[in-house]
């Protein structure tokens, strides 16, 4: 069909393409990093509450007060510190529209999450892309001059590297006119949080999901944290967008899920300790592991393609991620499944490799 | 705080300003057109589903496929007809996005949804606001001219007034080149639906949500139906915002609720016939009353200004909507409510509509 009735911003996008999510399948899936484990069973206990009838009937609060009150308990911050929205991407994207609009360009890695170019040209902002380290370390030096703003994944992806605390800081000074976003979508798998600078830095913007760390994928649930101008400023553009973004279910669950740290904290253990597992387990068999504070690791294989390993893994029913991109096309996306997952992906690695060694050998 | 950190473009809006949501107070709540009947009890199950908390843990499907084939299924369409969003505003905004970008000014009437000039404003896009007539008709001739589009909501909020078909039809010849969004939020209440347009007229966007006639305004749920390259454009600008914009319990319960088509027009029947008792029992204490097809009324009450007799039904825990805006600042807005509930809001209206006639006769 004809597009002619599109607006000419519209006909210009190049959206943003998401991770597979197979229907009806039984797969190994390792390729969207959902954390293996069920989200809390306090959590789940909210979708018998027989109230939810009624608060599905009406509108829900439009600016989720208990649950930003129950966010900044946990953070040590106020419920005017807390931003909540329709998942980290869209918290990600009024975030864009609020502070990146600007004639400079906004700096963000050449090698980061693939969501950051796509808002860019949504709202018709510049940017400018410092190149990793060849082993895929920030410099933050990279990050002065004229600048919209910078952003950053802290842990970056899909590298899975944690920038310490003294380098986001001089970050912060290095643009104390501009917002920067780091964005912890993967913070508690290891990774210092910049939550603790919030009070000292007027420009700090902290953005986290439930998504990764909480096992809500499914709900949608991703939140800011900085001061209160900056909360204000994503809190106007919300309203001139979509004035309930947050569903009543979604702003229960969230609190319940947040509140059971206990949790929380045993299910990220786990994973961090099936990443140790595998990093080094895949070291054994030769591939190049980059050190993940998150959880999925970046992993380059020994003697065959990424991409045919991507290939005879998916054959053998399990989902990585493989990006066709400069620098990272030899290297595979493994998210941290449960051990049995991770034991699973690694025999068949170990099968792969050893049969692709001995069949090029055999050549 | 200091605003030093807002992009220009922020700093220009005006956000919308939703309706009141008061927390915790006994209230008739007749303020933001809620129904007043709960959820179909087939959607309600869903919560119950123990597949649930492995929904929630993966990511949901981005594309909502299995509910875009329930939603085409139920109007005749395919699922390619039909896009989905977090509620309408969401599917609203990314309209003004995908179509109304351009150089000439959208046109909608003066007096309607007050978030259409928010969301120009959002998006950088001029507006004209041809007038509607001494008794709030739409005059589609008014729609004629250069212009980037066309929105109007049919039912006509906060008029209740609902255009013909053939208007609709002469709206979209009118504007041939341009895309017509027909607002459909109440049209389950007694209006004809345009979606019967939507083979032959290409540039024809239908809006709906389940807010109203579906009782789930609490779910957010809102959706798109037209020709396959309308709704590829809103999927564009999606795919370049939030890939997951329908999270995974919203999906499920709104696809139940849209298959119990007996409850559906159950309640859909008793809010028509609460509407129609309501608007005689107004009339017959004096008040002028707007023919309405949707699930409110416009009324102008007799020997005292709206203002007060908000003010004066508030006191009596009774919330209806007052716009302190030109040519309906001497209406009141009351959504239908229950028999009861519209029984006491009469039983209140009399009392002080009597009482205020009798007060300004003793002075």
């Amino acid at each position: 069909m004809s597009n002619a009735f599109w607006s000419p911003a519209l006909a210009r996008l190049e959206p943003y393409v998401p991770g597979e999510q197979p229907r009806g399948q039984s797969l190994i899936k390792l390729n969207t990093n959902e954390n293996p484990y069920p989200p809390s069973p306090r959590a789940l206990e909210v979708l018998s509450d027989p109230h939810l009838a009624d608060a599905l009937r009406r509108y829900p609060d439009p600016e989720s007060g208990e649950l930003r009150e129950v966010i900044g308990a946990h953070f040590g911050l106020t419920s005017e510190q807390v931003f909540v929205g329709n998942g980290s991407d869209e918290v990600l994207a009024h975030s864009f529209y609020s502070f990146f609009q600007r004639d400079e360009p906004l700096l963000f890695p050449d090698i980061t999450y693939s969501f950051y170019p796509v808002y860019c040209q949504l709202y018709g902002i510049d940017w400018r892309t410092p190149a990793l380290r060849e082993d895929f370390r920030i410099d933050v030096e990279d990050y002065s001059g004229a600048a919209a703003g910078v952003i950053l994944p802290n842990p970056n992806a899909p590298s899975g590297r944690c920038l310490p605390l003294a380098d986001i800081e001089r970050l912060l000074q290095l643009q104390p006119q501009r917002v920067v976003v780091i964005d912890e979508a993967y913070i508690d798998f290891g990774g210092d949080s910049a939550v603790t600078l919030i009070d000292r830095y007027p420009n700090l913007l902290v953005i986290r999901t439930l998504s990764k760390s909480y096992s809500l994928a499914g709900l949608r649930l991703g939140f800011a944290l900085g001061q209160a101008h900056l909360i204000e400023g994503l809190s106007r553009t919300k309203n001139s967008f979509n004035s309930y973004p947050v569903d009543a279910i979604a702003q229960r669950v969230a609190a319940a899920a947040i509140c059971d740290s206990a949790y929380f904290k045993a299910c990220c253990d786990k994973v961090i300790a099936s990443r140790s597992w595998t990093t080094e387990a895949l070291r054994t068999l030769g591939f190049d592991v980059v050190p993940s504070k998150a959880n999925f690791i970046l992993a380059r294989p020994p003697g065959i393609s990424a991409e045919a390993l991507y290939r005879e893994l998916r054959a053998r029913n399990i989902l990585v991620r493989y990006f066709n991109k400069p620098r990272i096309s030899e290297y595979l996306r493994i998210s941290i499944g449960t051990e049995t997952e991770m034991q699973a992906l690694v025999q068949c690695c170990k099968e792969i490799t050893g049969k692709h060694a001995g069949g090029t050998g055999a050549l």
